[in-house]
């Protein structure tokens, strides 16, 4: 084995490492040989060419090991996936490694060219992307098949022989970035960049996001807040606020799209050419051949999956809504109840009564939501989605439509159904601030103390054995491999979005539920950043170029809310004061208002382009340039031919 | 000027010609002489490398010229337009000279692997792309100015050296297109490969829609016909037929975008990179610096455009949408005066005399509509749009606009003002056969007729010259240059698109209007066959990939189409009955079943893929393939780069 390694020694004494690989304990020997040699393998050879080194043999660490690069296999694998980055003119282009000098910022003895999360992000995609090539299955597990193009890493995962692959923090740059981030109370904006310096660019747009949609939700608390204060229920004040509302919604959704596009501009990420899709980990099925690539798969028929979504996952999520109506209907029996208790006997207690069928109700309701998370998940998993980006579309939309349900029938059931505003407006504070409480619970102070007790445990352990050299970075290791895995941003994207109906459905009722949503948002913006740098280990940075199906949903609930608060303000007693004499005229009124709403909203979102003038110029400048490249390499082609 | 031929003469003795340019009488033979070197000139010294013969010398003819192209100049202009192909694999691919061999039915003398309409596109691209060195304007015309890169043709048009540039028909091509196009009378699909071939894309693209669109009318059409005899007037019949149109016009629109996928990708422009898009001709402005392409050109500010559409061509268009109405209500006075008549003496003519005000009222919106056609045209010009594109745009969305409420503002009028069911059905029928008849006559029946008349009279002129040799050639160039030009499907497609807002606005109150689209459509198909062949010049091939901003229009009647249904369903006088208690009841489930349709028409436009499922294979295909050839390329770097 010590082989494999020397070419490590002689190439790079000064190893950084970047991400770490866990085996199962007692991996066999020979499979472990196998892979750190296809790991630090030539390219040529059909291996990955980075640098492997054990965590510490002398420890019994045996099955951890440490993955880095030399830099310039960095720089190459940058070119691999198509990392765009910018010129010393300012613009953004695709990174080649023989056009590496018109880079900005770029010197062959510049370490820093390239962000450590995107050094990560390159080794994990050359780790996926080592693949078998004769070898029938892998060394020392023959249950563990593999056939001519399947990733080793995935098979490695699926067998459970690989536990996991992850990448490091690095202590210092964390250190500035928390410092930077919310390490001093200060007002201003998140450090975006060094965000996605250090998390990536998904997760970096989701804190750009939600920023961006505190800052939106700002102008609706401020005129909601007099509203509260003073009673104002004029008939035309209210209309103004939703109105206001209503067009404002859609005109922040249109301008998060352009800011999204000079973010991921400025990134490089709008420019990257989006890569093939491999099958994902849990994908399984007979081998076959792939129609696309014409190479041996695993073919799972797409007729089977139909019929799996349209005859188990959709029965048994219409199960569920129903399931969730029903336990709507006890809550407003239980509501009655204390109700009624509350009538027999007047007292202090039982006016907090009132309030406990809510408070009950919206833990149900968050408990339901989880659990159904769990059924979702499984399903998805089960209807054997080729594509990861298929499953997460899947997924969210089984997710979203229970979450909406759960979330809003009751809304719905007490605004359009029982007339009840009073009952409304108590309801919408209860579940709003419930829910927003015990998220922020569930999401940050929970785990962070779980975090917290487990690093002094750590830190006990590693300092009874005592051994006073530099033993930092196998404690690091240890301590960040035992930390929990951050599963992306869908659960932040589904509160933020649960958090906009609320504000935007029934909006011209509440018009204090903004206030609380940037009140909420602003300790957001902080718990969500203590979780990323102290709670969970390290994600892999993802190169995105916005936010994908969340701008979609968003956009249904702000067509949803149009219609909800026209309704709202039609069964008004103000405005039912002002048509007295036919109930006709209010309703074709209202009918009016929301189409007009609703024409005007689809001609703003039409009219409004998705990216600002200079970003598009810039845009169109490189097809441009493309184009005239291909052109004039014709134009050679052309003098050539013709001169023969 | 012999000198400039002699090249021809060497290389390709049988001269095909494909393109005729006609130049101003009188132009200075200095200017010919420098245009002619230029076309013929090669493509290192900025030339278009073309074939150029004068049309006769002898007959005064000497501002006609031909234009042709060697087949293998056709073959590399075919690469530098990015023609799609298909190979022997049966994929599509882009066209390239180098692996020419690896296209189906090629062959070095198969001078038939491009279609004639392709050779023609191919030159026009190269006429258009010749484009100024250092003159500093055309020789002989010091008013005339160029700068470097400006295209020369542009030039000559807009100042009338060059009168126009049209391609040649092919008389045996075109007979036998004639013949299985419209020649015998069969039952069947048009040929429409065949078009494509002749005419190129956008005009088979749009007799395909047509075909297709005729086709979908007829279930509608069918269903319609029992309603309109057997007087079927239940509640439940209505609902039936009016929802099942909704539902359909969805499905077909959606259906439409996968056959167009279909077609054109056999045809290769599904998969034709968009090519940059130079300033259409019309544009001017001061020399500027273009901020795309970095090269000098006509600028012109962004900010007077807006204020020239904002302030200028929007009121207008205001303006001319009240005079229309205004129209309408003097319509209105006039129907109510022949009632009026009808009534005090009731004859047969005073029967007729009650269709005269609909039938004014057809003509006068017929004659509004053009006028304000040319109002719309000035005006988009005057706006001074850079891009073809976006000119058409403005037009196209100019157009509609009035169109739209010039045809159908009566008609709501009626039907949601007067609440007269009766006169809506009979002003319908009315406007619906009259423009109808309108546009057939004057589309296709009277250019007909001209065109005829003008043959006659050229050939007499012809056999007065009693030259008996070889003069066809001649005299078709002849004939053919004295042609109308046809300018584009905008019309064509306009026609469709009032049509359809006949039967979908209103279906529920006259069921019978399918029936009569069918029937129109079946002859329009054969006097648009007759237009294309007989009476307009050839028009140059355009690639397209889809009928782009049509399919938002009738995509956005079908979404208004559902509101009127709804609201005309709950207005009739059965469904009134079904809720004598409360017309708040009614209201309020007309709305409900309003948005209830309105979400199911979005979802399924959602669901249903754009493109069928072996299109988006074959395209993942090329598209896998393109990226692994890039890999390819990136790990021979790679290897090369780490073994220094």
């Amino acid at each position: 084995m010590a082989e494999s390694w020397s070419f490590l020694d002689t190439v790079e004494p000064n190893f950084r490492p970047l991400v770490v690989i866990e085996l199962a304990k007692g991996t066999k020997e020979e499979t472990i040989e196998w892979f750190t040699k296809r790991i630090v393998d030539k390219k040529a050879n059909g291996g990955a060419q980075l640098l492997v080194k054990p965590l510490g043999t002398e420890n019994g660490e045996e099955n951890i090991y440490l993955v880095g690069a030399s830099h310039l296999r960095l720089l190459l694998g940058a070119e691999t996936v198509g990392l765009v980055k910018e010129c010393n003119d300012n613009s953004m282009r695709t990174f080649t490694y023989s056009s590496r000098k018109t880079f900005k910022d770029f010197a062959d003895d510049n370490h820093n060219f390239l962000t450590i999360a995107e050094c990560q992000y390159i080794i994990k995609h050359e780790l996926e992307n080592l693949r078998a090539k004769d070898e029938k299955m892998i060394p020392g597990y023959p249950q563990a098949k593999l056939y001519p193009g399947k990733s080793i890493v995935r098979r490695l995962l699926t067998n459970g022989i690989l536990v996991q692959i992850f990448p490091l923090h690095d202590r210092e740059e964390l250190k500035k970035l928390r410092h930077s981030w919310y390490g001093r109370v200060k007002v201003g904006y998140q450090p975006l960049d060094e965000i996605r310096c250090y998390f990536g660019e998904t997760i970096a747009l989701y804190f750009g996001f939600l920023e961006y949609f505190t800052f939106a939700l700002i102008p609706m608390a401020v005129i909601g807040i007099p509203y509260y204060v003073f009673a104002w229920e004029d008939y035309d004040k209210y209309v103004m606020f939703a109105t206001f509302n209503l067009l404002w919604s859609t005109v922040i959704l249109e301008v998060w799209k352009r800011i999204c596009a000079i973010m991921t501009y400025r990134w490089g990420t709008l420019l990257m050419k989006r890569q093939f899709e491999e099958p994902r980990p849990g994908f399984h099925g007979v081998l076959g051949i792939n129609p696309i690539t014409g190479k041996e798969e695993p073919v799972y028929s797409s007729i089977k999956r139909q019929i799996r979504i349209y005859l188990v996952s959709l029965p048994f999520v219409c199960l569920c809504l129903y399931f969730s109506l029903y336990v709507m209907m006890i809550y407003f029996d239980l509501e009655q109840w204390a109700l009624d208790y509350h009538e027999e006997n007047e007292s202090t207690f039982s006016n907090l009564m009132l309030f406990v069928p809510s408070i009950i109700y919206a833990v149900v309701i968050e408990i339901m939501n989880r659990i159904y998370r769990y059924a979702a998940e499984f399903l998805t998993s089960w209807e054997n989605h080729r594509l990861e980006s298929s499953y997460q579309n899947h997924l969210i939309l089984k997710v979203l439509v229970f979450n909406f349900l759960n979330c809003f029938a009751s809304l719905f059931y007490i605004a359009f159904v029982l007339f009840d505003m009073k009952l409304l407006r108590q309801s919408l504070a209860t579940l709003l601030i419930t829910s927003q409480i015990i998220n922020q619970f569930a999401e940050s102070v929970f785990p962070y103390w779980l975090q917290k007790r487990h690093k002094k445990r750590m830190k006990k352990r590693m300092y009874a054995m005592k051994t006073d050299t530099d033993l930092s970075l196998v404690e690091q290791v240890n301590l960040e491999k035992e930390m929990g895995t951050y599963f992306g941003t869908f659960d932040d994207y589904l509160e933020l979005f649960l958090q906009f109906g609320y504000v935007s459905l029934f909006s011209c009722v509440y018009p204090l539920a903004a206030v609380f949503a940037v009140l909420n948002n602003i300790t957001e913006i902080y718990s969500d950043a203590l979780k990323m740098c102290r709670v969970y280990k390290r994600p892999f940075a993802e190169p995105t170029a916005n936010i994908g199906v969340w701008q979609l949903a968003f956009e249904t609930m702000s067509v949803i809310s149009v219609v909800t608060n026209c309704i709202l303000i039609g069964m008004s007693p103000q405005v039912n004061a002002l048509f007295p004499d036919s109930k006709m005229d209010l309703m074709l009124t209202v009918a009016l208002v929301e189409h007009l709403l609703l024409a005007i909203k689809f001609i703003m979102a039409f009219v409004i382009p998705d990216k600002p003038r200079d970003i598009q110029i810039k845009l169109a400048k490189l097809e441009f340039e493309s184009l005239e490249a291909l052109k004039q390499q014709q134009m050679k082609l052309a003098a050539e031919s013709l001169k023969e």
